[in-house]
């Protein structure tokens, strides 16, 4: 069996008893039912996904997913390629926001180089596994062959192993690439037949004329393509990116070892989109970062229906919107295994009565 | 000259030289101009408010206030007015989950009694300022008199005061107090002239009658009071709480020594609109927290222009929804502190070229 094949065929369903103990417990601490609103829901699913509840999160990581596109060649990005591996290089050396935002959480960072253009040095936080130097022009070619999509989305499995290897049970998802909030509308336009104009926005910030070639280039891609939108392989592999495919095998790899990921923006959403052609069960183990101001990041969002955390006006990737999240999920992690209970507080419920009968926290007469 | 004429008289306009050096700092960093969206904007205030930029956020505390509400009289709320004091207790004793978020984010919490409607034990993280036991019923009487609504408001002052002598450099304003979203929305209802049904929510979950019941009390206090709306003082002892009122005091305190305040939820916000109310320039010293579940803080926060962080359908109050977004302002200004800049980590800006001359960092032939 493949590594794709061994970690689809390894996803499960979260765990229903854990979640309903989780459920319970949330209505026993000392707070009306309901009213730390998504942090309860986000410590039910996080008790699915571990299978207990009532433990602080441990380590987690960010794994950011780079490579390069060959449709920078049609004008689509307000950056020059070549800040692909210079920014690959500011993330070694932990200049990066993403460097900020995992250290104000306790993450570490680790990037994954699945097709940058460029030789980039060995380093203890990159994990080299290109598969070629950028895809091919998406307007007028391939973005590369099945085979290469398999090992862009094997590679993402591959890291998601060793950090779940290496004791880390949250993993953030982010991207870098020039030209791949471009790859990332076609991969969402074809997935749900979406016009290209409903899924292109600005990325990195292009001014009209860009965002008139994006929505062309988009629009060609797709059309050329004709790809079935239900084969994850066909659409990475005709309009992907190589580091989308790498965030797909990611949480692929992260919901088979029982991991929570958080999902960053535009192009990370591209990816989860892929991993839930390739196994719908693994949607399960997604947490939404945040809401990108990208359109078609929104569109992916609610196909996968996955409700953002936050909604910052984000629009950098990285993993930058994940990160930030993991702080929310880190906190509802905290709440459940901290927080005191009505009966072991003494504080009186809805009907004025102490729930377990051991009477009120004596209070001086008042 | 009064502890609250003091603090009016301190509160100074932002820094306007430190804030455009922050914007030109935040656009030298490697990322596209305003792809950190929100937390570039925070970055920006954080400046404004200490004079300075690039450094990360210091101390931070929050201000639970607590208080008791005649008007749980009129049954307005899902729980009995015991749960105050209790409550109390549980934030003393570390098990709240006010308590567990400040952990989570490195901040204390000390709870200001300006209220409540018992006797409570001496404890070093309790400010002993209690105005009265608990309001009067705001349907049949002003919920305190206007020297009254003074002393609650320089409680908070106080409070405030020492934390900023302490080194405080953020501070979180929460409430405690059964029946206080009753309060809050007569407040809001009679600043901003809305009716009674378009700020009532069910606090901490009351069902159909008792949501009619605390439509029904919102209007019959506003109609009752008849307050002038732009009276701060006049509002808050006709309609308020102690506890809105220390923590309109609180924010008043905060802006007097340039310290950030992050705003909760209802009942805090509506302390913050009388904060307005008595110095508008305290304003620009506010970051809003969440979006509460709650109508009638929806409504304040359009009044005040405030745009919360995070919306999580948080309905708890305490300051846990202030305490998350500590988290966020926390990351905004580690960003600024600690980003590599576009020349010092050799990356391409827009036009493709490195900014300072010094050239791209140089990579391996691709």
């Amino acid at each position: 069996m493949t590594i794709l094949d061994q970690a689809v065929a390894a996803i499960q369903p979260l765990d229903a008893q854990a979640m309903a103990a989780a459920r319970a417990h949330q209505d026993d601490l000392t707070k009306p039912p309901g009213s730390l609103g998504r942090l309860e829901e986000l410590a039910v699913q996080l008790a699915g996904i571990r299978g207990r509840d009532g433990v602080p999160l441990g380590d987690a990581a960010v794994l950011v997913c780079a490579a390069d596109h060959g449709v920078t060649a049609s004008g689509v990005s307000a950056y020059p390629a070549e800040v692909t591996p210079q920014m690959v290089l500011n993330f070694l050396a932990g200049g990066a926001a993403i460097n900020v935002l995992a250290r104000q959480v306790g993450a570490r960072v680790v990037v994954l180089d699945a097709g940058v253009a460029a030789d980039l040095p060995e380093h203890p936080s990159l994990l080299s596994r290109k598969v070629r130097r950028g895809t091919g022009n998406i307007t007028v070619e391939p973005a590369m062959t099945r085979e290469q999509a398999v090992a862009a989305v094997e590679a993402g499995v591959a890291a998601a192993w060793s950090l779940a290897d290496a004791g880390v049970e949250a993993l953030c998802v982010g991207d870098m690439g020039i030209g791949n909030t471009t790859a990332a509308s076609a991969v969402v336009a074809a997935v749900t037949g979406s016009d290209a104009a409903s899924v292109v926005g600005r990325g990195t910030g292009v001014d009209d004329a860009g965002l008139a070639r994006k929505v062309a280039a988009v629009s060609a891609a797709v059309a050329r393509a004709s790809v079935d939108p239900s084969d994850g392989l066909a659409v990475l592999s005709e309009l992907g990116g190589l580091e989308i495919g790498a965030i797909a095998g990611a949480v692929l790899g992260a919901a088979s070892r029982r991991m929570l990921v958080l999902i960053d923006g535009h192009p990370a959403t591209a990816g989860a989109l892929v991993a839930s052609l390739l196994a719908p069960s693994c949607v399960a183990y997604m947490v939404g970062g945040h809401r990108s101001v990208e359109r078609g990041h929104r569109v992916a969002l609610a196909r996968l229906g996955v409700a953002p955390l936050l909604d910052l006006d984000l629009r950098l990737g990285e993993g930058t919107g994940a990160c930030l999240a993991l702080g929310i999920v880190q906190a509802a992690a905290r709440v459940s295994a901290e927080m005191a209970t009505f009966s072991s507080a003494g504080v009186s419920g809805p009907a004025g009565e102490v729930e377990d009968g051991r009477g009120t926290v004596e209070l001086p007469a008042g």
